[in-house]
């Protein structure tokens, strides 16, 4: 069942403090804000109430992981239920003892947890050093934290979630490159798909190559948008992180929301900043009938996309 | 053997004239100016010695079609071999009685016809009636025109070719829409895949969605370049073209060469050009070392993408 009705997103872009409870509390008030403003799905950035610890190993860091059942979503949920509103809270979460996850709980608005989704593509680049720290999501479907219902629909470790608002697909971050992401969990007949971001400027790298770096991650996602038909919405974190021996990470903000065809209707700066945009479903069906793409794809032909290589 | 050395590109966008001598005549003075500026790889626009006959429902235009061994390709493997360039040539295949494809020629640089590419992925929209005209590509390796050595590599109905200067995966119009044509034909080995295009505004359409119909056919191809690390060019066909009975369609341009990182090289507005940008095999193995996303496709996880609908 996707929206019948239009539904108002938010995309709250910002940083990190010094702890986990002061980024938690500007967290909450920002969702308050946001949820003021008229927003019904808020979706917070990856990772959302810790530094990017990713940027060197440190075995120490596997103690930011926290379990689903923890204080931070616990205080999520009851934040979802008081405003009656969706939430989307990336967070670390500690599984098991040794096994750590970059996973998202999509919490509806009556507070219910529905489950996890964890990160299937996971990086591993100078200050991404994330296939240190997290397992990835499975390729098959598996069992979600004890008393949640779950996704409504999932296929091959991507998901779709029902909420009082909108049908859900979730990513995170470096799933966002993926074009066979976005068209399962888009074909799992999601609104939206929401990539929840941690993306930044290598500081020695800005001059040359930033602007192009922004225009890149915003091009692939646009491009999921329109080749699907699909809103999008992608929270980026924002601001410098410093890293002892390293230049750092300069977050680079740019969150935007897309409409199915790829325009713009909500765009960041640098800045830390709450988006907010309404997603009319109906427009979802006009524009697959204006350009009617999915009707045309060759399901017998793309098999070989099941290959690494293929010269 | 991808390229190993930079190669030049050339994207011809044009309209046609009455008659279909004075086209390819047009056409061949064209592909000289572009040699004569360096160019070692000219791509022609879809269909390109015809109207764009697909806007109504017409069987005498069936008539249209010629064969692989007919004149028109003759006389371009013939150019090919005299001016020492590979030739990228989409037209309107008669394969058998009744029979018709939307195929590309592909002539290497000594005149030889390697074999045709057609069209995998077939429109049908107001004043664009392809399904009528054109049995879609196979999605099988099928035999090539006697006498063609074929594709140096295929899956699934994409090829991708090895011609002296350049691995070239061809794919026509429609195909661009399709995130599954790009990858598989990237795998493929290409340094470069092409678009040969015939898209435009329907002119009541044209100030309400025009821009961001230009807009969203380029981001969906550079969104290709991306996510595969490869060079695309996408020659489009320019000028407006009557049909009784319609509004006709205004053939919008706007056609471009992107490098792998999605940055445009080459563009175009709407008016007749020859687009001409040199691709330097270097940056396909730099970007995708920067940014490394064809290790971590999670292969074990796409199967489902094989499906239509998933909901």
């Amino acid at each position: 069942m996707s929206a019948t009705r239009p539904f108002t997103i938010a995309c709250i872009q910002d940083g990190v403090l010094p702890d986990r409870t002061a980024t938690v509390d500007a967290t909450v008030a920002r969702i308050r804000d946001a949820h003021d403003k008229g927003a019904q799905v808020i979706v917070l950035k990856e990772l959302f109430d810790a530094p990017y610890f990713c940027k060197k190993l440190d075995q120490a860091r596997f103690g930011l992981a926290e379990p689903v059942d923890g204080p931070t979503i616990a205080r999520m949920r009851a934040l979802a239920a008081e405003l009656a509103v969706v939430l989307i809270v990336p967070f670390y979460e500690r599984q098991a003892p040794g096994l750590y996850r970059n996973s998202a709980a999509v919490i509806d608005a009556d507070g219910t947890l529905l489950g996890l989704y964890r990160k299937m593509h996971i990086p591993h680049d100078p200050l991404f050093e994330e296939k240190y720290y997290f397992a990835p999501g499975e390729s098959a479907a598996v069992a979600q934290p004890a008393g949640c219902p779950g996704p409504a629909r999932q296929a091959g470790g991507f998901m779709v979630w029902e909420t009082r608002y909108a049908a859900i697909g979730v990513l995170i971050c470096w799933d966002q490159w993926y074009p066979e992401a976005a068209r399962i969990t888009a074909l799992l007949g999601a609104d939206v798909l929401v990539y929840p971001t941690a993306i930044g400027w290598h500081p020695a790298e800005k001059a040359t190559f930033g602007d192009a770096q922004v225009s890149a991650w915003r091009t692939a996602q646009r491009a999921h948008a329109i080749a699907n038909g699909v809103f999008v919405a992608a929270p980026n974190r924002a601001g410098f992180e410093a890293e002892a021996g390293t230049d750092g990470i300069e977050f680079f903000g740019h969150s935007f929301v897309s409409d199915p065809f790829g325009r713009l209707i909500a765009d960041a700066g640098t800045e830390p900043t709450t988006l907010i945009a309404t997603c009319d479903p109906a427009l979802i069906e006009d524009t697959r009938r204006n350009w009617p793409f999915l009707r045309d794809r060759r399901v017998d032909a793309y098999r070989p996309i099941l290959e690494r290589w293929l010269a």
